[in-house]
């Protein structure tokens, strides 16, 4: 009889978990023993400020990184075809989201290793559901082109797609973020609706939505060097 | 100044609310007193399961409906806008996620009150998080269409556009999901990944990947009069 792969989320900010994570994950995260962390330390450091029982050095935390090696699954995996309960842990935030670990996840179907998601915080999800837009249709691109002629190219293309209604939804990393902003307000229609949300479950959380035009008067957000999501619909 | 519209999940299953929501979520739910729920029923039922302390009939729970009337929307947001806190609840899940009060939260976004997205449970996302499918590019379509012809040639449609690699998802009804897994059998190539879920975080939960050529051999899920979540990736 198998182990259970648990999709075990963590937090997205600097807020104390229980505000993000329920009881019913925090206790499971706690029984477990075997972890496949995207970042081992960052694991490390989240499973100590839950209070996990163990000994951190008493656990196995093995590191799939940002690509996890396909080679490496199977191994991964033995314990838990032997057994084992285990966890897919990601940086932050939920596994397999925007985010390495979907490979390891479709080998344990294709393996008959039950796989438990639990509950957690997603920035994507957050920034959606406080964005106002669409969330009946919607769709996650990832992270957009990053120089700025292809980029300018590619939000006129988002900003056409999403007069059909679907609200588009988009990540930037936090030292590209500021130009990201400057770039939709550049290339986006002034009736275009434009979501930015940052830091969310943190102390500085900031959702905003407004039409470009209204952005290019308003305050500018706190976009420096932070992570941030975008939404877009025209 | 204005209070803060909390955007409040509750449970998507028979399970306890401490399984899927947050300690700090719960907290805030208990301290509100203003509600503008999808079903005041199931949100009575929902505030007395987390033993709100307040008598429920000594709160303000108000209806909102399956789709909000738009010339409700003032009344709604008056009392946060004179500075009292409240929160949009949905019947399941997160709010304004597949579901109504978009247009509640875009409208206090233009009247400058602040919004709050809390954590909880999104069948989607869970979906998505246990498929192994991609999580770094995905869409969410809503439902299909009904009608046998329309809703085989949407599901071609839908498997040559994520040939491109992004994940398609949609839901379906209880008493169509069996259907709409038969639809899915029929239209599509016998590579292409498809995820079947179905009662989230409940004591039925269910969350298997397999090629549609596999499905057609494979013990059939449990999808009887369940709500189901459906992803698919050529």
């Amino acid at each position: 009889m198998s182990g259970i792969l648990y999709l075990l989320p963590c937090p997205i900010s600097d807020s104390p978990a229980e505000t993000v994570l329920p009881d019913g994950v925090l206790g499971i995260a706690r029984r477990l023993r075997y972890f496949l962390a995207e970042n081992a330390k960052s694991t490390r450091a989240y499973l100590k400020s839950i209070g996990h029982p163990t000994p951190l050095r008493e656990l196995d935390i093995l590191e799939i990184g940002h690509e996890p090696a396909r080679d490496m699954i199977d191994g991964w995996l033995a314990p838990l075809l032997a057994g084992r309960d285990g966890a897919l842990v990601s940086e932050a935030g939920c596994p397999a989201i925007a985010d390495p670990g979907a490979s390891i996840v479709a080998a344990a179907h294709a393996r008959a290793v039950p796989v438990r998601p639990l509950v957690g915080p997603s920035s994507l999800l957050l920034a959606l559901m406080a964005s106002g837009l669409n969330g009946q249709q919607f769709r996650f691109l990832g992270y957009l082109p990053v120089a700025a002629p292809e980029r300018a190219r590619r939000l006129q293309a988002i900003e056409r797609e999403s007069r059909a209604g679907e609200t588009q939804c988009f990540i930037e990393t936090p030292y590209r973020s500021s130009a990201m902003f400057d770039a939709i307000l550049a290339a986006c229609g002034p009736a275009t609706r434009v979501t930015v949300a940052i830091d969310l479950t943190g102390n500085a959380e900031y959702v905003q939505t407004r039409p470009v035009a209204d952005w290019r008067s308003a305050a500018r957000p706190p976009l420096e060097r932070r992570p941030c999501v975008f939404l877009l619909l025209a």
